[in-house]
């Protein structure tokens, strides 16, 4: 009278990008217990409906079934950060699968995009780079009086999320004090940890790196957080109505003003939307000097025109949307499959799900 | 019969470099408890006799009185790491007077080059930096497989001083495993203690950041080290007779073995003098591929000449021995001659002493 043997989960995996052989590879061995088919798609084209129909759970960046060849589906999985994309799927909206996102991936690479605009600015790579290729071996810059570095200097994180608890983490490594905001107050030791996938060794799982937190979703909290006297701001926040156009004129004034700080010249970090600042009011900003710089992986729009005038505001460094780009990105997210397998064989919840009644 | 005033020291600084009004009128309150005199001197020029001879304290880089008129001198401060560049001075050499050094203070900075070097190397930054030259929003470099980042990465940290450690403190905050390696033993916590002085909030204090320590002067201790399979070494140890030409073809060969970490491709990070590496080894490394990359902000000869082949070797990062460079540099030196002041008073032995019997 023994069990049958469950059915075997069959994990589709469809992958917009070529990865190396190794890595592939490596993904096959990670499933090695249950079905995996890996299917590579251009984004945009048609992933077949018989594969679709044989996989109890997907993961995908874009390409998600109709509802009919959903049948076997228990969980999709998305490579990315947000659902926003996929808002409008009727299997999403239906809210009887679980989806899980990849939110958590992105901590050590946009962290690490962060920190080195910072050090390019502030040690003035970009004149070193020059000098080099040149064959100078460069004496005339007074490095003394120009470099100058982030110890004791204050960053205030705008969203403290997986990401801004990373770069929060090599802040204070680097003896710099980080101030955190989020829209939600916390005001419990408990309210403040991380629930999320965080990449091992990183992150602020517990929520004690910053000296203060604030919170709010009205104008005059921002302003009292972007009045603290912060040498950085880094802006993490999600794009949303309330975000768009977040800071403008009179919040890079606020920013500048020297009685919190004197000889203040706040640097501007924007990981998240293009959207969320007044562009124009950005330019004019890094033009009168009121911000010393910024970097900008995220502009409006993208691409950013060839003829924008953001391009060579004064001190501003662009990356065309790439901060959290690297080797580690499919093989992280597919580890947050992994671990919910692995949850789910236990009877735990999953992680990072949105939706659904669990699987 | 009350007891007459002990005499005010007369503290001298000899600065050459020019900083700003702000910064000398700081300085000017730092040491306002006793008489401060402070005198511009470019390299190499002369200070006047009696300037000297109402010195007790003399801050200085390499300008130091004749014995005659050293009569009132009680304690000598260096702005420099070492006193390499003094150790022919009859002062320094007679022994009677202690020297203080400003060892400790080139942590931040340089720590802040290492990481600056590797983040820009693993995240294409030069790509990034010529993209936005050309007003380009490239989304033709495959980020996704060029990029990494550093979480995991194994580095090693040949002399595990000031500098070494704070790099140590920002390696591990990124999610990288550390190794340590001294001349001497370490086996004991007190004796992995950093003893003198370290710039608040920075470094590694008791010395609890490495996973293992390692040692040695020896060829087969170092090349253990070297065989640990690290992603990244860092060499900072000072240029010896025993340290000259410290890493050459074998050392190298020994980095890139792919026994101990497959796919390795070590990035070499030499912070420590040029000579301690046999430099037309390090370009074949670079060349045949066994090394991934380079930052060196010392070379041999410096400055390198225009048409020497380490400009153009792959993947090297040059600065002109500048990584420690920046505007905290004198303030953070003359905190050590402050604490040094305050120390006294309290009795307490000086830090970052070298000679001579206390003052």
């Amino acid at each position: 009278m023994g069990e049958a043997p469950l059915p075997r989960e069959h994990v589709l995996i469809i992958l917009n990008y070529k990865l190396s052989d190794s890595l592939v590879e490596a993904i096959r061995q990670k499933f090695a217990d249950v079905e995996c088919t890996i299917f590579p798609a251009t984004l945009g084209s048609k992933v077949p409906s018989e594969l679709f129909r044989k996989a109890t759970i997907l993961v995908t960046y874009v390409n998600l079934p109709e509802p009919e060849d959903a049948e076997n589906l228990k969980l999709v999985h998305t490579f990315s950060a947000g659902l926003d994309h996929l808002m409008n799927n009727p299997i999403l909206k239906s809210g009887l699968i679980p989806f899980t996102t990849s939110s958590g991936i992105h901590g050590p690479p946009i962290a690490e995009w962060t920190i080195m605009n910072w050090l390019v600015f502030a040690r003035n790579y970009n004149v070193m780079y020059e000098a080099q290729k040149q064959h100078k071996w460069d004496k005339d810059t007074p490095w003394m009086q120009t470099n100058y570095d982030q110890v004791g200097k204050k960053v205030g994180i705008l969203g403290y999320g997986s990401i801004g608890r990373q770069i929060a983490r090599v802040s204070q490594a680097m003896g710099m004090t980080v101030y955190a905001y989020t829209a939600s107050p916390r005001p419990t030791p408990e309210s403040r940890h991380d629930n999320g996938f965080i990449v091992p060794g990183t992150g602020d799982p517990e929520g004690t790196i910053p000296v203060s937190w604030h919170h709010g979703t009205d104008k005059s909290s921002i302003h009292e957080f972007l009045s603290l006297g912060l040498d950085h701001l880094v802006v993490s926040v999600p794009l949303t109505p309330q975000t768009t156009h977040l800071l403008g004129p009179e919040e890079f004034a606020l920013l500048a003003d020297k009685s919190k700080n004197p000889g203040i010249k706040p640097y501007l970090t924007n990981i998240s939307r293009g959207k969320v600042l007044d562009q124009d009011a950005l330019i004019e900003a890094l033009k009168s000097g009121q911000l010393g710089g910024a970097a900008l992986d995220v502009t409006n729009p993208e691409p950013l025109p060839a003829d924008h005038p953001l391009w060579d505001a004064p001190n501003v460094q662009i990356s065309p949307h790439v901060s959290g780009s690297g080797r580690e990105y499919f093989w992280r997210s597919l580890q947050i499959v992994r671990i919910n397998l692995d949850r789910k064989a236990k009877g735990l919840p999953l992680i990072n799900q949105y939706g659904g009644k669990g699987y």
